[in-house]
């Protein structure tokens, strides 16, 4: 790992955390990654400056990549990939451009623009099985980390949980190196979480039962206490995405038992 | 319009907007307004040189503006006017100035400072129609884009809906050019919604009957669920205020489809 | 004090703050802490560039000390004794330094780091009144100004308010300079508040009730409407902790009427 990765603070010269066995960077499990709304470059550089070692991915959330000023979009690109952070457009972008027939069009250009990653999702326009596996191939093809979604974002385009399971093979089979479970922005009302926010532990033991390692899935938890029962449940080093940038370094504590929620299952 | 105001993305040389029919600026409609609560300079320029291509306006919430030292009020007033944007004092702050009769001379320092545009509002302090009519048309004579607001802040003050049908009557007459419905920073409790945020689609309708064109109404529209709401009944153009800051930019991703709530629409 | 922290805005070469009294820096009443969960130092920068006059305190959050790189916290710790604000680590991370018995260390590199107040508290940690006593006076004999915490974070760990009030006689005695009463950073069920973050004033009374004067206790009060109705029951200068920094301008505010809601009060 390069020197500007390293966080090198003198409190750990003195002090254990609490909850031992946090994955360093470059990892395969535990996971972070942020959900940029519109972060500036400067707010991104302070972002990284500070807490770089702690995010793993950063998603250009929905289909922003196209209102940024071209100079904006690729300092941002640029700072991710000089901090070893993978970063890519919102799998809604990806959607729209399946809709609009121009799949391949839109790899050689997110690969043109630097982006390392792709996801595949179809969370708001219906892509048959078929159309599906060829995205995440012709994704993997491109040279891209492939994360596909499963979930719907509207609770009336839901389906049965059977097919969200051979869907999880599926892109397994295809190439997708990472399985994201939908949490939305809110963290509610998604199949994951109900109406105020709690996990659904059934849904946890599905999505589970479907992939060969628990690391293989990314929960989007936006929420405190959603981050901090799937801590308590799987470790510092379960996988969480749809972090808000704000929440970084506190998500970082919780992780390492140095905030109370989580301090306190150790004592 | 200035190179600087131009965002020159590549993604659209290759994808279509979902939602079609978005203005550019300067627009007359479509007016995207924020609630700024405290940005410090460096926070407005890169918000500025991020998003300025999808700020109108610009509010200094409240009374802030005589909190800040003199410098960074000058900056934060500079940036907006290089970026083409409104930038003008809370309607609170024009209350209190009318409270200690104070109005001419709030007009001039205002002038002299560089604010662009006055709110006209009674949502705290009481103000009968010959004041504010008076207040109106100083504003104008002061060389001001004059906006009004239509609503009290605090429940308990509300006024029977014909006495607000004859506000903007009158407003409009005394020579504003926009009326503002307040949804205060919360989105919850005013004319415009209810406790829990939802549109009261009678109040729209009311406020619509008393305008000669739609565009002449900026919707204070603080939650997502309300900008969707009167994106998905009135279209991209729809005007909306007291937007955070974080959220403008996917505030235009739901504007022109590049979000799950609003591409949904069109499929 | 030094030039840099005054404010000198034109506005109020013509206005009048509508709530009278707010004291200025330096000020042993009206304090404001804030959470700092994170930001950056071009964040921290700009943050006191603008309301610097209007903080007296940063608490970095939890153990949130030690996920920054050094030289990041050290800029952090310079900036806010530049501007004459008192920074400390959250009382979590000196419950820790107990629990892995490191007091003394701790201290120490506190000290040597530039922190200028600390914390003791027993939100999470067990902690004898003994010990207790003996980390204030340690903490008092390093030179720091010392605030101790009541309250407990999880609902499951109260104690019978008699023992806070004991607590309160024996931290004073110890040597403590402020008190602060737990509301965590939501707001939400503590001793102080409700689920839904009412405040119980009975709480309130008691809590006055041991120290002997009111400007003794800082209270945590992130939500705006328990910021409004303390500024309401005990004017401008109320102690109040755990403010976020995005809302800062806007609580300084709602301190000298510069908001409708206190605004109101006095018409």
């Amino acid at each position: 790992m390069e020197d500007h990765q390293l966080v090198k603070n003198k409190w750990l010269e003195l002090l254990q955390f609490p909850l031992q066995g946090r994955s360093q960077k470059p990892r395969q499990k535990g996971l972070t990654m942020i959900l940029d709304k519109g972060l500036g470059v400067e707010e991104t550089r302070g972002l990284l400056e500070t807490a770089g070692a702690y995010i793993d991915m950063i998603k250009l959330g929905f289909g922003t990549s196209a209102l940024y000023p071209q100079k904006v979009l690729q300092e941002k690109i640029g700072l991710a990939r000089y901090y070893g952070i993978d970063i890519y457009p919102g799998g809604t972008f990806l959607e729209i451009a399946l809709h609009q027939d121009k799949l391949k069009e839109f790899l050689t250009m997110a690969k043109t623009m630097g982006y390392t990653a792709i996801e595949v999702s179809d969370g708001t326009v219906s892509i048959s099985p078929e159309v599906r596996a060829s995205a995440v191939a012709q994704a993997v093809d491109h040279g891209f980390k492939v994360l596909t979604e499963i979930g719907k974002k509207n609770p009336l385009d839901r389906v049965p949980i059977e097919k969200s399971l051979e869907q999880i093979h599926a892109d397994l089979k295809s190439g997708a190196s990472k399985i994201i479970v939908e949490g939305r922005e809110t963290g509610k009302n998604t199949g994951l979480y109900d109406r105020e926010g709690h996990i659904d532990r059934n849904h946890v033991a599905l999505m589970l039962s479907a992939v060969d390692k628990p690391e293989r899935i990314i929960w989007e938890a936006p929420l405190k206490e959603q981050q901090q029962e799937l801590i308590l449940d799987f470790g510092p080093d379960v996988n969480m995405g749809n972090i808000p940038p704000l929440e970084l370094i506190a998500l970082e504590a919780l992780r390492v038992g140095l905030r109370g929620d989580t301090l306190r299952s150790i004592l």
